[in-house]
């Protein structure tokens, strides 16, 4: 799977980073999922090769503006742009309501169907590529993570069992590696005793903001990505006394750190951190903090940053 | 005044054009105004010296999305930015609708009062600086044009009447000028009854989506600039036999001729015009059926451009 930082600044927007938003693309075919859509982020999809008319689904972390107000945008403009197919949304109560209500009074009328799957019911949901997974998180606000799993459509056929139980070469293999199963000499094969699945599927966690990254720790046994907000550093919550919701670098690093995630992504920072490393605070200062307790494969976030996770799952910016 | 263009695609954003909002200034002073609010509005204006918290007031044409899905996150922003004054927002019906909808259900909680004044009811809105009417357009929903004219707040002392009334030079003379009444040998002398206001207060139009710009006619009187709608070119129209309530390039342009108004800015162009004027359709299109029908001062507005309009009402490009 590939991951496309739309947006990866907290609350409002700046000159170089938008609000939230999050493209997890599947690894072959224009297939890929939204999570998160603040306000500008079918703005930024126009700097990028994701189309919206390839758009699976959209899911929602949490009802605050920057992590939502993109919506009405992105659905008015899949219309415009022709969009036939329906749309899932995924999000926590609340967000379907509000949709609901901007069709009503705005006079948003789309010509594709929506299927609104509501998040605090912590649902999985299957796609063709991928399956979804829901946890709860702890924020001022309903908020929830996604794990993202890659189903392995293109399993191997077991060549070796196919020949023990004498099952001879021939189109009928072929057949049975679309996974369809075949009638031979009147007896019938079934396609799934004779394939091999990938035992160790990709898996990509989003979450949306959350103080207590521990929650993730049951739904991140063989995560390989895990993409975590790090809006401060550990001293400016210290000295403010309060952390709105938050995490830290230091709480997500450890966390990341003691659950064996090999790739850890920080985004959605506080704009007071700086881009100028010279300057203070600066998001230099947060990818410190997180470095000091993180032996794994880290990364910040920028906007349009691409990554692609491969075969040995490590995950590399491209 | 002064005019910033925010964005000046029709629809959809492009990666150039944002969707329409406007920007009018005060010539002194950090005050404007705000016509539209399409989403991306808010980051249009970081690349820009406005202040958020100097906008005095907002003014929706109309309640398509691609003129007011901005306006939920600048709202959440200038909260955010720790707005205290009250934000009047003149708007058709709906705004106010989905307005309070979105306070609602995406707990959009704002430390500062809005005041809704419905456009539908055409009213003109007294502010410090300028003064607002309101016209009614034709388009698929209802949608308005609004005047802003400046109000002379330094208005001249009529120093030939003081003297023919026999009122001495003093401390008293400049209390008057101040709009301040005076009393002078146990007689009060009212201000008003001796200051010269500027006869010719600058008046500029910004106009909503409309496909009969002939209904701005009365409005027009003195105007020194229109900014106008010209989605398409007139070929564009016959061809698609649809205007979809749109004027094309020709038609604001003959009407700005015949109602002699000396500056004429178009915008909201459709997205398949393209920048490069060897491609077809161009930009450049649009600018040559303007010009054939319209001797004034001509312009296509960009994002980000700035207007300035001087006391002899010619408007420049700075």
């Amino acid at each position: 799977m590939n991951i496309v930082f739309l947006g990866t600044s907290a609350g409002v927007p700046t000159k170089t980073r938008n609000v939230t938003g999050i493209a997890v693309r599947e690894e072959r075919g224009s297939g890929w999922y939204l999570v998160d859509c603040g306000e500008g982020t079918q703005h930024q999809i126009l700097h990028t090769n994701l189309s919206i008319n390839a758009l699976q689904a959209i899911f929602i972390t949490h009802i605050h503006g920057d992590h939502c107000y993109g919506l009405p945008g992105i659905l008015a403009s899949a219309a415009m742009n022709g969009r036939k197919a329906p749309l899932k949304i995924m999000a926590p109560s609340g967000v379907k309501e509000w949709v609901e209500a901007t069709q009503q009074h705005t006079q948003l009328y789309l010509p594709y169907d929506i299927e609104f799957v509501c998040t605090d019911d912590l649902p999985s949901v299957e796609f063709r590529k991928v399956r979804v997974e829901t946890v709860a998180l702890s924020h001022r606000v309903p908020s929830y993570a996604y794990r993202f799993t890659e189903k392995d459509i293109n399993p191997r056929l077991d060549v070796e069992k196919l020949e023990q139980h004498n099952i001879p070469r021939g189109p009928h293999w072929g057949q049975l590696q679309k996974r369809q199963d075949v009638e031979l000499n009147g007896k019938l094969i079934h396609c799934e005793d004779y394939l091999l699945y990938d035992q160790n599927p990709q898996k990509i966690i989003v979450a949306g903001d959350n103080d207590q990254p521990e929650l993730l720790a049951q739904i991140s046994h063989g995560a390989s990505v895990l993409i975590h907000e790090a809006t401060y550093t550990k001293d400016l919550v210290e000295k403010s006394g309060n952390n709105y919701g938050h995490s830290y670098a230091e709480l997500v690093a450890t966390f990341a750190e003691q659950a064996n995630i090999p790739n850890l992504v920080l985004t959605h920072f506080s704009p007071r951190y700086q881009a100028n490393p010279n300057l203070s605070p600066s998001i230099a200062d947060i990818y410190q903090e997180a470095k000091a307790h993180y032996s794994g494969n880290l990364f910040l976030a920028n906007d349009l940053d691409e990554y692609q996770l491969n075969k040995s799952n490590v995950l590399k910016k491209l």
